[in-house]
C-alpha cells in the first residue's frame, strides 16, 4: 500500500487484490480520514445538481462518469442546425467540482458493477481519467478494473434511448441524446442536401434525399423538427432557395396527440403551428420497420390500419427510455427489484427499496413521476438535503449499517428526514417558427399558460435560468445573439 | 445539351465529351450570357478577397475550391486550446458570394489539373458540391471528372507545409494550416496530459507525455507556443495543479532568432518574454529526425553542433511552404516556369510568366515578396482593379486571346493597367503571456513599434479589423468576452 499525495485533496490509500477471473481490480480507498464516502454515479441532471446542492466539507464525495461535462439536454435540439452551440450546453464537471469545500474526486470512467453486499463499486479502467485532485500513485492499465468503497451510492446514470425493438432503428437512424449524436445529424443533414442539390427536380432520389423523418410526438421530437424548419426556412432559403421547397419533415408520433402532457387547448395550437411549416404532423402513426433507403409507418384511422412505405434521407428517434445494464444488473441482485423497466423502485426517500444506503434519481428511478430534467433536479435537491440531515448525526451511517432493511425508513425519519415531495413547475416546447407553448404551474396552482411569440420570449428566458452554470448562461445568450444577426452556423464535421 | 435552370444566376448548358482514358468530363459551360469567365481557384486570403472586392457585374465568376469556407488564419494558433472557437475563424464562402451581383458559381471540388492550351481546368467530381445558384442538371458521379472553360483563370491554391524531408514528420508530427489541424492538436494534448497525470511523478514517460516540440520561430509557431503557455497557466493550472510544473514547450528554431521579420529591440524582447514563461526556445537547433517516441535535434553552437534526443509526447510543425501538385504540374507546362519552389513566377500584373490570361496570387505566386495574408490581400485587390480595368474596354479579351504572349503587358498597359505595388504595412505576433510585439507601417514609414500589454491590445484590434466578415468579428470578441471572465473550452473531440 502507497498513500497517494496529500496536497488537501486526495487523501488515502490503495490496494490489490485478484479476483478469480485473474483481472486486477485496483481499489482506491477515499475513507481514511473519517468522513464517509458519497459516491455518485454520473454527471447528468441528477448528478450534477447534487454536487450543486451537497455540503461537501462533511463527505469525501467520489464522482464516476464516463462524460467529464454536464450536458444541458433541454437544448440539445438546438444543436445539429446551430442555433445554439454544442459547447455552449456542456460545462466541465471540474467547474463544479472545483469550488466545492472538501475531498472531490472524478473519475472519467464507466460504472460496470454494483456489489450492495460489500459497498462497493467496480469501473473500467481510469486510462482517460482526470484525477481532479491529487495524483493516482498506481498506474491502471486497460486490463485493470478499479473499484471505490462507498458508505453511500447515489445512482444517477440516466437511460438509453429505446428503440422497442423495431428493427433497422439502431443501425440506420439516429438518436438525440448526446453531443455526439447532434453532430452525427448535422453532418447526415448536409449530406442529404448537398447529394439532393446535385439531382434534378423530380428524381426520386432526390425526394427521398429531402424527407426527414423524426419520430416522437414529445418536446423533444417536436424541437427537434422545429428547429430543422426554422433553419430551412430562416438559412437555407438563401443558400439554397431551390431546394427548400422540396423539404419534408415528417414528424410521427404513435399517440393520437403530440405533446400530450400540456392542456388540449395548446395541444390543439402545437398542431395549429405545426401544420403551417414545412412539418408534416401524423399523429397515431408507429414505426414498424427501417431500412436503409425506407421505413414502413402504420396510422390507426378509426377501425382500419393504413400501412405506408416512407423513403427517407434520415430519421431522428427522439423517443424512449431504457434502463443501463448496470441499473438492470443492480436489480437482479435486490429481491425488491422484481420488474426494472421503468427505473429502480424508490422509496419516499429515494432509496433504493431492498438497499440500505444505495439511492436512485433521475431516469434510472421510478419514483412513479415522469423521466424529466424537472424531477431529476428537484429529487437532487431533496438528496442534499437528506445528506446535510445525516452529517447532522455523526453515528447514523454507522447506525444505519447495523439496521435491518425494514428499519430503515425508521432510522431516517429519527433525523427528521422528510419525504420526498415533488412539486411540478410545468411544461415548456419550441414548436418553430419563434412560438412556443408553455404551462407554468406551482403544483396544482396554475401560474401561466399560453402559445406564440411571447411564450417564445417565456420559453428562451426560462431555458436560460434553468442552467446550471453561468458560463453556460453565457454562450447561450452570445449564441442566440449572434444567430440574431448573423444567421446560423451549419458546418460539417464540426 | 441542356439548359440549366435560370434563376438569376446560373445560365449555360452541359455537355459530355469522352477523354481518351475513358473517363467522362462533364464540361460545364458558364459563357452563354457574353460575360468573360473568371475562374477562381482556392477560398483564402488572395480568392475571397479577390471576390469581395471584384465587380461581378461585368463577369461569370467561377469558384473552385475544397474548403467551403474562408479560414482566418493568423488566428488559428489560438484555435487548439480555446482561446478562440473555430466556427469564429471560419467565414463559408456563399456569405461572401450571395452579396456578389452577377452570376457566382460555386465548386466545391479540388481543381486537378490547367489546361493552358484550351483554357480550361479540370476538377474533381463535385459529389460534394454545394452549387450556389440553380441547379445541375446532369448528375455528376464519383467516376466523373468535370470541366470549366476560363477566359481569365485566377490561381489562389496556397501552398502546403514543407517538412524538407525530414524522416518522420508527417508521420508523427502535427500541422497547423487548416481547421482539422486545431482540433487533433487539441485532442493530442488533452491526451498527453491526462495520461501523464496517472504516471507517478518521476517516470520517465511522464516527463516525455508533457514535453511538447513547436518547430517554426516564426509568428506562426511563436503564437502557438505563447496560446499552449496561455493555457497551461490560466486554465490548466486550476485544474491540474500538480502537472502544471512539469508541462516543457520546447520552441525550435533552425535560424539564429526568432521573428527575424522585427527590427533587432523586438526580437530581443520577444526572447525575454518566453524565456519567462514555460517556454524554452531554442535558436539555431535543427530536427533532422522524428520516430514515434523521440526525435533528433541538432544545435549549432559556434563552430560544434551538438545533437540531442529529444522525448516528446506532442511534435507541431509550424513551417515551411511547399507549393501544390496542381501549380507544379500547370508549371511544368510552361518553358518560363522552370523552378516553382517559391511559386508560379509572376510578371508585374501578377499575370503567369509565360501564360497570357493566367494570374497567380498568394502563397502559390512568386512576386518576390513574404508569403503572407497581408500580400496575399493587397494582391487580390490589386487584381481586382485590373478586371475592373480590363471589364472597361469590352474588346480587350478577344484582343488578349490574339495577342503573343510577348505583347501581353504591352496590352495590358493599354488600358491603363498600372503594375502592382505592394506596401508593407508591418508585422504583429502574440508571445503569451498577455505580451505581443507589432511593427506598423506604411512602407517606408514606420508608424508604430513596441512590445508588451498595450502592443497585445494593439495587436487584438488590428487583427479584429483585418478580419474579412463581421460575423467573424462578433464572434471573435464574443470569445474572447468569455474567455476573459470563463476561461477556455478545451473539450476533447470537440
Ligand atoms: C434531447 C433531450 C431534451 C430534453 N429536454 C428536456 C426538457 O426540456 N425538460 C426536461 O425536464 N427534461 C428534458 N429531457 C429529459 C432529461 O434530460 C432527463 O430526464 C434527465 O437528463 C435525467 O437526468 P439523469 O441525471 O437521470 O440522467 P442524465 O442527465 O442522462 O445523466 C446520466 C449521466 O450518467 C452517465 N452515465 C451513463 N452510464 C454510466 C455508467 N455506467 N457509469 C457512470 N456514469 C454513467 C452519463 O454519462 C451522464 O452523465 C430531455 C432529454 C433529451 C435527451
Ligand atoms: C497558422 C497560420 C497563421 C498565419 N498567420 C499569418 C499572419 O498573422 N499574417 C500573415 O500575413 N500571414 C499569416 N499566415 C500566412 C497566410 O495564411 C498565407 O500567406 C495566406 O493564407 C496565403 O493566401 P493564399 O490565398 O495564397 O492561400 P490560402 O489562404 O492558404 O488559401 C488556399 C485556398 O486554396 C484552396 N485549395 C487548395 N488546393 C486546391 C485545389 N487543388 N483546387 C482548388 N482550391 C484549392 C484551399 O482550400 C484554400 O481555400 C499564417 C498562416 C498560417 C498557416
Amino acid at each position: 500500500n502507497s498513500t497517494v499525495a496529500t496536497d488537501g485533496k486526495v487523501t488515502g490509500s490503495t490496494s490489490f487484490h485478484k479476483t478469480t477471473e485473474s483481472k486486477r481490480i485496483i481499489s482506491y480507498n477515499h475513507s481514511d480520514n473519517g468522513k464517509p464516502n458519497i459516491v455518485i454515479l454520473g454527471t447528468g441532471w441528477g448528478s450534477i445538481s447534487l454536487l450543486k446542492n451537497i455540503d461537501s466539507s462533511k463527505y469525501n464525495i467520489i464522482i464516476i462518469s464516463p462524460r467529464n461535462y454536464f450536458l444541458f439536454t433541454p437544448l440539445l435540439p438546438s444543436c445539429p442546425v446551430g442555433t445554439v452551440d454544442e459547447k455552449s450546453i456542456m460545462e466541465p464537471v471540474v467547474n463544479f467540482a472545483s469550488k466545492k469545500k472538501g475531498d472531490v474526486t472524478y473519475y472519467e470512467a464507466e460504472a460496470t458493477d454494483i456489489d450492495p453486499s460489500n459497498n462497493s463499486i467496480t469501473f473500467k479502467s481510469v486510462n482517460n481519467a482526470t484525477s481532479l485532485s491529487g495524483e493516482l500513485k498506481i498506474k491502471p492499465n486497460t486490463s485493470d478494473l478499479a473499484s471505490v468503497h462507498y458508505d453511500y451510492l447515489v445512482v444517477g446514470v440516466g437511460a438509453t434511448p429505446n428503440t422497442f425493438g423495431i428493427p433497422g432503428v439502431e443501425e440506420h437512424g439516429f438518436f438525440l441524446k448526446e453531443i455526439p449524436d447532434s453532430k452525427k445529424i448535422r453532418n447526415k443533414f448536409v449530406e442529404c442536401v448537398e447529394k439532393a442539390n446535385l439531382l434534378p427536380k423530380g428524381d426520386p432520389e432526390r425526394k427521398k434525399l429531402l424527407t426527414i423523418v423524426v419520430v416522437g410526438g414529445g418536446p423533444t421530437g417536436v424541437e427537434t423538427a422545429g428547429e430543422l424548419s426554422d433553419f430551412i426556412e430562416q438559412d437555407l432559403k438563401h443558400i439554397m432557395p431551390n431546394i427548400v421547397d422540396e423539404l419534408q419533415i415528417l414528424l410521427l408520433e404513435a399517440m393520437p396527440n403530440v405533446l400530450n402532457m400540456f392542456e388540449t387547448k395548446l395541444t390543439k395550437y402545437a398542431a395549429k403551428v405545426l401544420s403551417e411549416t414545412a412539418i408534416d404532423l401524423r399523429t397515431s402513426t408507429a414505426v414498424t420497420k427501417v431500412e436503409d433507403n425506407f421505413l414502413i409507418a402504420k396510422t390507426k384511422k378509426g377501425e382500419s390500419v393504413k400501412e405506408e412505405n416512407i423513403p427517407y434521407g434520415m430519421l431522428i428517434w427522439a423517443t424512449g427510455n431504457k434502463q443501463r445494464p448496470i441499473v438492470q444488473s443492480l436489480a437482479k441482485k435486490i429481491p425488491d427489484q422484481s420488474d426494472v423497466r421503468r427505473g429502480l423502485v424508490v422509496n419516499e426517500n429515494l432509496l433504493v427499496k431492498g438497499s440500505k444506503n444505495i439511492f436512485a434519481i433521475g431516469d434510472c428511478s421510478n419514483a412513479k413521476l415522469a423521466p424529466t430534467a424537472q424531477v431529476a433536479h428537484q429529487e437532487a435537491e431533496y438528496l442534499a438535503k437528506v445528506f446535510s440531515k445525516i452529517a447532522s448525526k455523526p453515528s447514523f451511517t454507522e447506525q444505519l449499517s447495523k439496521s435491518d432493511v425494514s428499519r430503515v425508513p425508521a432510522v431516517f425519519e429519527s433525523v427528521g428526514i422528510k419525504p420526498f415531495n415533488y412539486i411540478h413547475l410545468g411544461a415548456l416546447a419550441y414548436l418553430g417558427s419563434e412560438k412556443a407553448i408553455a404551462n407554468v404551474t406551482y403544483g396544482k396552482r396554475n401560474l401561466y399558460s399560453g402559445g406564440g411569440l411571447f411564450t417564445f420570449f417565456v420559453w428562451r428566458v426560462l431555458y436560460v435560468s434553468m442552467i446550471l452554470s453561468v458560463r453556460s448562461r453565457f454562450k447561450v445568450c452570445a449564441d442566440w445573439l449572434k444567430i440574431a444577426f448573423f444567421g446560423r452556423d451549419c458546418f460539417k464535421e464540426l
